[in-house]
């Protein structure tokens, strides 16, 4: 697929993908070139892409740094089709993943400590929603064999941005007492992927109309309604750790009123702004934190976690053609829990 | 000094203090009683004791929980005159302090752990401005006989405050960086503890007139004017913690730019609500938590420390009369650091 340009300088690799033109953010196809596989990386032929709520947030520059066209998707999954000539881990033929992360410096202190989503010249990227993608191999990681390749997409962004701070900040020991604020395709991640580790979790959610899926599909031991403040009040300072995937703007003093002495709540969207309110900080010793996705070891550990006790996430599988309903239905919360573009199936290369 | 009512039934003991009759917060002299000494208690002639910035909000009720006749004041330095029959810590004249704890539950997780300041059961108290006090050994710390009484006095809460969180926070490791945000009561001690902990340390404050004496005469090795964006760029991302001691509202988002990685804002002080800015937590892995006071034994480890490396606040003695005019000085922050009031040598008893 490489090929040289006239000059005979550049070489690239054509690629198709479904872009937006401008702040609208409405999708269609689009034609544009990636980099020839580098000695390092690895070329997939992307089959599946998730769709987070941050490639709406992106479509429509809602953040000031979209540049346009913009092609959407960190949520990729793939087999790999071609290989650099230094490439040790893949081959032709894997499955693989790939997220948001795809370059870091390899070696400040946060790079030597597996924690390149935290490298100061982090590089992040979209561009799923297309055929084809190049990534270096130090950001791909390997999909077990046991695990089905389309529910297994929304792990690259959604599921490591949860499973990392239940490791990170310690709230994975069996017996502690979690909560999960928000209960979409972040949430009902970290749902599963605590349960697993052993943890009792407490759903907390806006709409009652989740609690039958959170404690019998999802197997939440508890849930709690925000609105009511009967409820809240039942499960004050019971929870070691919260893990609040709202992206939206909420209060917090009922959260941090449902942490223990020393407990944390560890924000993983939320907005660019929210209210702090200091005295539960003070008097229960109590922190806010940020987590940000997670390092590459994590993401590999995330998916062996997952296979190991069979949990992918719930999804809708679309077609790409129906792509820019799926980000409408989206962006009014009617999806349990992630929409999947089949992009192996539906999307048609020009090339 | 202990006597019975009338009734028989009811032992006090007769003390004089200076209290504020309402929220104009003026002080004036009140005698009232205090409880006879109990089996576990330490009877404590006052000598010292320190004007809190607390001292002011609860004087004009502005945490709508003062009750009226109001003796404030929790830095109290004194010497025990009388000790209960199963006192096994103290005897008559030993030099003692006691600060805002004076009881706890002494069974809960916190108690177990000597983190009595944040035992559910916390019992707090006020009225260190009078002639003499009744505390449970378990909230008596011993003064060591290098430290200056009446510098010490400011130790039993602004002291234990910033000595806390370097401690349980993990900032008093030499080589590390820390900021100081409010050279005040606070401030000026956290600054003197960090550097004897071999850590350097950088004072941020509003007024670029305390720049001589932070660095000059506190040992602080640098020092940021907040108001300069410049100053402020230059330090972007160079602290391993930050104490924020500043009371009034304040932006978080320049404090959170000072921090490395992982760093931690620690707020000890600070208004009933602050804004969050979100990204800076998200993508740096930053933390704010909060920090009350200290545990028992945290005090006493503070006060040998203190007396290992010379540390005492750095204060203006007053005579009661005077408290007024200080308490008016104090809201205006005219005062380097610390008034402490000669309650031994002007506090008239009428007993």
């Amino acid at each position: 697929m490489a090929e040289k340009s006239l000059s005979g300088q550049v070489q690239q690799k054509k690629a198709s993908g479904w872009a937006a033109r401008d702040t609208c953010g409405v999708l269609s196809p689009f034609d544009f070139y990636r980099r020839v596989t580098g000695e390092k990386d690895v070329t997939i032929k992307v089959l599946y892409c998730g769709i987070c709520r941050s490639d709406l947030h992106m479509l429509k520059n809602d953040w000031g740094i979209s540049t346009y066209p913009l092609v959407p998707g960190h949520e990729v999954i793939g087999v790999v089709t071609e290989v650099g000539s230094k490439v040790e881990k893949f081959k032709v033929g894997d499955k693989v993943g790939a997220g948001f992360l795809v370059g870091s410096c390899h070696s400040c202190h946060n790079c030597a400590n597996n924690f390149e989503n935290y490298c100061p010249k982090l590089i992040g990227i979209d561009s799923g929603y297309s055929d084809i993608i190049v990534v270096d191999e130090h950001f791909t990681v390997r999909i077990p064999d046991s695990l089905p390749l389309d529910a297994c997409a929304p792990m690259l962004c959604a599921g490591i941005s949860v499973y990392s701070p239940l490791r990170s900040h310690g709230l994975d020991k069996p017996g502690m007492h979690v909560g999960v604020v928000g209960l979409g395709g972040l949430g009902h991640m970290a749902v599963k992927f605590a349960k697993a580790m052993g943890v009792k979790v407490t759903v907390i959610s806006t709409s009652p109309s989740k609690k039958k899926d959170a404690i019998e599909r999802l197997g939440a031991d508890t849930f709690l309604f925000s609105h009511d403040p009967d409820e809240m009040q039942s499960a004050v300072s019971t929870l070691d750790g919260i893990i609040d995937t709202v992206t939206g703007f909420h209060p917090l003093l009922p959260l941090l009123g449902l942490l223990k002495y020393n407990g944390k709540l560890v924000i993983v969207g939320g907005p660019d702004k929210l209210e702090l309110p200091v005295p539960p900080l003070l008097f229960g010793a109590k922190a806010v934190v940020g987590c940000f996705v997670g390092g590459m070891k994590e993401t590999q550990d995330m998916l062996n976690f997952a296979a190991e006790h069979n949990i992918t996430a719930d999804i809708e599988t679309i077609s790409i053609d129906n792509a820019n309903t799926a980000l409408e239905r989206l962006e009014k919360g009617d999806v349990r829990y992630r929409f999947v573009i089949d992009v192996g199936n539906t999307l048609k290369s020009s090339s």
